[in-house]
């Protein structure tokens, strides 16, 4: 509670500009405007994640009439991709929009604020940020690189992937290789696959010539539209390795700190509606592509058997244990992450589960 | 899909101020101040609704610095509670905030924008509301009203009651008087259950004295606090008459037409914003509360029977269907809700759904 109770306070006050705002202060910067530059990790039109950053941008621009003007640029028209993590650290730009998970290279903490395999889902995630300390966590890890982050945008449960043969058994993973980025890789790599790196543009060719056996990507949505239903004929369920990726959204301290506190409250209010944004177009998108793959493309859509992802659960808590080996910052909030994940588990478990069950199965 | 555009298109402007409104236009507005008076149906205090809307009000003042100021009352303190949809829709008041189920003597089809039993969860709701054609569909619906409603505010699925005696089969319902409104009500009664109405107030003394032998309300943390462990023995789940209430704000038309457009913005996102706050502090605070309902006062927290909850739901949709047969909107509401919800169970069934049993069963 006491995590909480900060936050709250954060929220009214102590992140705001200068604690001393004032009505007379916010009177005299009522004239200032603002424009910011904000990069992304996203392809240009990249569906839902850049059009959600460009929408958000409008919203913040609208609705302060033009005193915060944000620029948005997609990965690599400004900075390249996975660069915008210093690019925003060191006030090149203002702001930026991807995952956190992209900067387990430089603190592998960052991680849990994505997602992290067999962790909290979606709505696990936004409790735990918002409700639970995890935002105050996150503010406290990136505080030492001056970036404010927030969450924005979540996929929800992704798909477990593309496969050309079935997965029968444990077995049928060995020796595969598959397009399959951070700690699922490092999980799945333990149980003989052979993960690889590679770029969208990438994907649809290498799978398709057998290049790679297998790849995730995001969700129906997305893998219709880069066609990967012709390249593979298994598709596969649910995506463990990540139930439920928040997207984020990093500031400049100093950027966040030179604006006035009305501001940065349309920033946190717009991110946060965005957030919710995100998910809903995510839901309503997949449940139209499901069905497309389906009805239109006949794609075979099958669950992991009970004991491969039996097997990757115990994988996952070994991987996470040496990751926590290695890292005190990534002990600390792995423990954190475990703690409200049980009590999540223990309530999703009667609620959203036995809910899920019962109008459907019965 | 046209639906959606059209939603889009709505949010960019056909429901501003006017279309016509230019940047002379607000900027002429600027100084304009509007002082606006919202009503709720909870008790005053009441943790996370009210709440909830006092902490949005208290955003919007600060967004816009005290140019939009939102004066909160509680059920009672203005108008009773169940008289805010009339209060608003008459312009005595410029906003409310309640559920539309409320409305249910004069809207029945307004049902559907709260929650119907066995119908969609939190995540469901949303994506079809802000992405799936379900929002214009309300605001279609309250437009005669003179009301444009929001969604603001989730509480995610509800548990589904306390018993003072064990509910083993269907027979075990027959006769036993329960505190259930609406639909669920009405379903249940189907069941031989004797459905009451009781206000929040008199349920803790009913059931402790044995004037009722069941009560549903909300969830652990909001149960909690009634202290209802102390007069039943047995905490059913899954909530299946309420699987992911929507909570709703309305907003007198000619109120929201006399806004300028970056105004509207700003209400629109923290309405969004809101709905997330709201549910994400329901998850974080009904995990707590549950653990504390388990280790601290051994409540027997028990699924109902399958063949109890499959009785329901077959009662449900003789339910549903019957109401449609007498009400052309609820009927045209429930088709496209329908429709929508089998999209989003065969989606649910392959991603949350199948992630959840992934991660906790294994």
């Amino acid at each position: 509670m006491k995590r909480r109770e900060f936050i709250t306070k954060m929220g009214a006050g102590a992140l705001a500009a200068g604690t001393g705002v004032t009505a007379l202060g916010a009177a005299q910067a009522a004239g200032k405007r603002f424009r910011w530059k904000m990069v992304t990790t996203w392809p240009p039109n990249f569906p839902i994640f850049q059009d959600g950053v460009k929408r958000f941008a409008k919203e913040v621009r609208r609705m302060t009439r033009g005193a915060l003007t944000i620029q948005v640029f997609a990965g690599g028209e400004l900075i390249p991709p996975l660069q915008s993590f210093e690019a925003v650290s060191q006030g090149t730009v203002e702001v930026g929009h991807g995952a956190a998970y992209y900067w387990a290279g430089k603190i592998p903490a960052a991680q849990f604020f994505t997602a992290v395999p067999f962790g909290l889902n979606a709505q696990g995630m936004n409790a735990w940020l918002y409700s639970g300390g995890g935002l105050e966590l996150w503010r406290e890890i990136y505080a030492p690189h001056k970036l404010v982050p927030f969450p924005m945008g979540n996929t929800g449960v992704q798909m477990g992937g593309w496969f050309r043969k079935k997965i029968e058994t444990v077995n049928d993973l060995k020796g595969i290789k598959m397009r399959i980025p951070g700690l699922g890789g490092k999980v799945i790599a333990k149980a003989g696959v052979n993960p690889v790196l590679l770029p969208a543009s990438e994907i649809y060719t290498a799978l398709e010539r057998g290049t790679i056996d297998a790849t995730e990507w995001v969700g129906p949505y997305h893998d219709l539209r880069l066609g990967l239903y012709r390249a593979a004929k298994y598709y596969y369920y649910p995506g463990w390795h990540e139930p439920g990726p928040t997207l984020e959204m990093i500031i400049s301290k100093e950027a966040w700190e030179a604006l006035p506190r009305e501001l940065q409250l349309v920033v946190e209010n717009a991110a946060r509606a965005s957030n919710l944004w995100m998910l809903s177009e995510f839901e309503a998108r997949n449940l139209e592509a499901l069905r497309t793959l389906k009805e239109k493309y006949h794609v075979q859509v099958i669950e992991f058997p009970g004991a491969v992802l039996a097997e990757l659960k115990q994988l996952t808590a070994r991987t996470l244990q040496e990751e926590a080996s290695k890292d005190a910052t990534f002990k600390k909030v792995y423990e954190e992450y475990q703690q409200f994940q049980r009590s999540h588990d223990a309530w999703n478990k009667i609620s959203e589960s036995a809910y899920a069950r019962a109008a459907r199965d019965r």
